[in-house]
């Protein structure tokens, strides 16, 4: 779905038998890991790192396993979400959890976590081992405070939301352009250039991953429909939507926010209030911002070789359907 | 339980009071540790990695935070292993996925992991680094083949046994003594010798935790009675048990392994087929094995300062009680 020059795609193609080398312990961890990584995903987080590193002074080598270190980092993290979740899908498919057991899933994200941590102090760089360390247990927090939102669901606030989106997601994304940056000795200013391209990148990434989680009901994404909101979620979409909504909607919405279980004629109703004109207006023009604030960090980039595959991977996130 | 010098006590109050302060950022974060730290532990392998890193030329502030460390990373396989084995009680009270739910145990040993190798980064030894992600990695795995052990209960080899029981708990009693070693730049033969008696003192605590576990039938632990045997677990005493049960005990044991009520005239069966003579003989004949093993590497330490504190707190695993 991005456009990438072929030297980047091999690239990707080499982060992944990184990852495949790195897992191939004991039989059944190979069985597991056959299953998460057949699976597979977009891998845009080893992307923007794989871009902010380019420099023909570094190994590609280190590049490929900065790279794989965060997809790693990234994949414990999707494991262990599918047991927060209790999700019976991750990207189409039956997860972990439901395959083996949330034993496995627990135990599996842990093993990769641990790996990646490995593979960390192999490279070396103590910069970098601080930012990913840090930026793992960010994500960790982020979730713990949304686990707290939705127990409280009437009063979250736009504030909680970004906050929770940027620790969630954003921190990683942030992480990863931080770091490929730091890998390929860039200036100190240019390493904090990239992190808030990759923060502002990665908010707009989590925006349009919760309005395609609505958009699943009309379009077919491999997701299973409306899950965030079966699963009580008040995401960017839902948040505009109730401050649009009449207080008999809103009172509707709430009734049915959480259940595992609702009829057809509820969820085109859901559907129906998410599209309220305003509520489209507002969630898009948020969206925006964050796409253009990552857009006028890349404009300080514009010397660099990265340029026009990062600048495709802002504009393809935006319009991205999977 | 253990014996130990007043500066050592002081020491492992540290221990704790540095865990509280690294843990306090979120409130919900906070009230978490706060019920799991409030239930204290005997912290042997922060105590395993104080004396071995005794010495006069390390600042003991370096010693307290990767005695910290160690205990945090710890904590955080036992707050996932409470979601594994569905655990009730975790050192006699309500565990965390009771009280809050799994997701927050899986979030919260996630946060916790993360937060030990931040501190880890900052105590900026490569040697250390290494050594506790590859134990981090090591722990993970063999809680994975224990898992698939279970599964194929009747096949189980004391190699198995052995080898599950190194990597879930002789490993991270192997690192503490090793990484204490290392902090203290003791020599490439002494970090070994530390780190050989880690593992088999280790492999000793297991196996008594193993004979507890069938004890706290008849004395009171604060663990719930045969909690091993009802999560399923064929253990050292009931491998030993199994070997010379005849047909119709044997079969007798598999029918109840596993299940979570077993009536009381059932659980007394089950205990006095543990004691059986010769089963009895082996499995204590197993733990002197270890720990005899545990002194033997102890003797080439004798000039260090932590020589009587390690036999007391090797001598003391062997019959500890809780």
């Amino acid at each position: 779905m991005y456009v990438l020059k072929k030297i980047t795609e091999a690239e990707l193609r080499k982060v992944q038998a990184t990852i495949k080398r790195e897992l191939a312990s004991e039989k059944i961890i190979q069985e597991i890991y056959e299953y998460i990584f057949n699976v597979e995903g977009k891998k845009t987080r080893a992307l923007l790192c794989l871009l902010a590193s380019k420099s023909s002074e570094i190994k590609t080598n280190n590049r490929i396993n900065l790279a794989s270190i965060i997809e790693l980092l990234h994949t414990a993290t999707l494991v262990h979400d599918d047991v927060v979740d209790e999700s019976e899908l991750r990207r189409g498919t039956r997860s972990v959890n439901q395959v083996w057991t949330n034993s496995y899933s627990v135990l599996m994200g842990d093993f990769i976590y641990s790996k990646a941590f490995i593979l960390m102090v192999q490279l070396g760089i103590p910069s970098v081992l601080d930012e990913l360390a840090k930026a793992t247990n960010d994500i960790a927090r982020g979730e713990i405070i949304q686990l707290g939102l939705f127990e409280k669901k009437q009063m979250i606030d736009i504030k909680d939301l970004l906050k929770v989106s940027y620790l969630k997601t954003g921190r990683l994304f942030e992480a990863s352009a931080k770091t490929g940056a730091m890998l390929a000795c860039k200036s100190e200013e240019e390493v904090k250039t990239f992190g808030l391209l990759g923060k502002a990148l990665g908010t707009a990434f989590q925006i349009q991953d919760d309005i395609l989680d609505y958009e699943a009901f009309k379009l077919d994404t491999g997701k299973p429909t409306l899950k965030d909101f079966k699963e009580g979620k008040i995401t960017f979409p839902l948040y505009f939507a109730l401050q649009q909504a009449n207080t008999k909607d809103k009172n509707f919405i709430m009734s049915k926010l959480g259940q595992s279980k609702i009829l057809v004629k509820d969820q085109k109703k859901i559907y129906q209030l998410i599209q309220n004109d305003k509520a489209q207006k507002q969630i898009n023009s948020l969206l925006e911002k964050y796409t253009k604030e990552a857009l006028r960090h890349l404009q300080k980039l514009k010397h660099h070789d990265c340029y026009d595959e990062m600048l495709n991977l802002i504009t393809a996130s935006k319009i991205r359907k999977k």
